[in-house]
């Protein structure tokens, strides 16, 4: 807590919401977990929440609102999700629309909104046990269905580290221990076997060749159940921008099991 | 396998489709997961899923069909869940009804079937770990709330093991191993500390008294949904009849993390 008495997730909230922090989320309130945003009309609600039940690897559900309500009573309960994440995606029947600061405007009292859990809620851990986790990231399409549920489909995307031998091992052990944060790594070794898409990452240019001695390791990525919300094409459906996630208060270590 | 090709869990339904089966399932199909069964329409799906999604550690869903499917695709591809549990309870408005044997008369094409794991997915890993499960188990309504959903409420329902001090270690590593069935303890030691109720468990008489030498240790039960689906006084809600669990084709270990 800071003089205030506020935590540092509440702080960078109160900094995003007056406008005073505008970019990404990555490095702040280290120690919180982050969580990726899925905002749509309650009509939708429950096909969507089928999809993530039904790709829980991919989308690890930590809280759902009320319909109308903007506040994650669980994860951040003196939060409001139309003015916390610093920068809004917006799709209206599939298309993107330009980026907002905020959605006030947009908000409407059937929305439900879903907070879903991101692979970098187990950063501390993997840097804590000796294993990097600030190089040799990227975010990949693969060519694996997921199960689809109602109009959300499409396929599944991972997130790829290139590790040594020893830390594909330690990063097994410290991810399995957050069964509900993506877990253990759903594959390792060739990218071509679950068909990534090593050309086209969803951030930054191609992948170069991985240095000899290191071994590529995947995990289901909470971008997955996002793209399958952009490909329902619903009416409306609003998500947090990449790496400008929702900061939540709840300590990313309270989430690890076992 | 069996001569037929049937698994086991395929073959014990089938007798139960065909009447030979009408008792408990307990003992049937060893080694495979058994499922509590909650069915009801679709208008009531959303906060039921709600529900069990806020209460995750007594309501691990472990699949959704489809409204108007009574084929759990993922769990049990070639059963019936209209046919294949032994005994359904039925509830209208909230009262039970008479006990039936099939639902067939009563499904609708809006029914949606959750299917939740039960705590006894564990029980061979902790047998296997030498600790005995079976005797000393109970199952105790507490005086915690729940989170509620829509109309679903209550207390939450444990179930209650006597373990020796050795043996109750060995559960929580065992049990936390299951992430999605329950996984670890949320409680360990006094019964007045939730608020278990030992005069009344669900089943059988009262609790007697603890020899010396034991330590409580409390679960999360797969009831819980149930009962809240229950209060809930839904137009109708079918669930398994007690000890009449839904037999599907997954291995317990396969539910194991870590």
């Amino acid at each position: 807590m800071n003089a205030e008495g506020l935590l540092e997730s509440q702080r960078i909230r109160r900094e995003i919401r007056d406008g005073r922090i505008t970019g990404t989320s990555r490095g702040l309130a280290l120690g919180f977990v982050q969580c990726n945003l899925a905002i749509m009309p309650k009509a939708y609600a429950f096909d969507f929440m089928l999809y993530c039940q039904r790709n829980q690897r991919a989308c690890p559900v930590l809280e759902v609102t009320d319909p109308g309500s903007p506040v994650p009573h669980k994860l951040a309960p003196n939060a409001d999700l139309r003015t916390d994440c610093a920068r809004y995606a917006v799709f209206v029947e599939g298309k993107q629309q330009a980026d907002q600061t905020d959605i006030k405007d947009l908000w409407r009292d059937d929305f439900v909104s879903f907070l879903i859990g991101s692979g970098i809620t187990f950063d501390g851990a993997l840097e804590r046990a000796g294993v990097p986790t600030d190089r040799h990231r990227w975010v990949l399409r693969t060519d694996r269905p997921t199960e689809p549920a109602g109009p959300f489909q499409g396929d599944l995307i991972v997130t790829m580290r290139w590790l040594t031998p020893q830390q594909a091992i330690t990063a097994v052990q410290v991810s399995s221990r957050f069964p509900f944060n993506h877990g253990a790594p759903i594959h390792i070794g060739d990218p071509a076997a679950i068909g990534a898409d090593l050309d086209n990452p969803l951030f930054g240019g191609p992948v170069p060749a991985m240095p000899d001695g290191l071994a590529a390791v995947f995990w289901a990525c909470g971008v997955t159940p996002q793209a399958a919300a952009e490909n329902a094409k619903l009416p409306i459906f609003i998500a947090h921008a990449p790496a400008h996630s929702f900061i939540t208060d709840l300590p990313a270590d309270e989430m690890m099991t076992a």
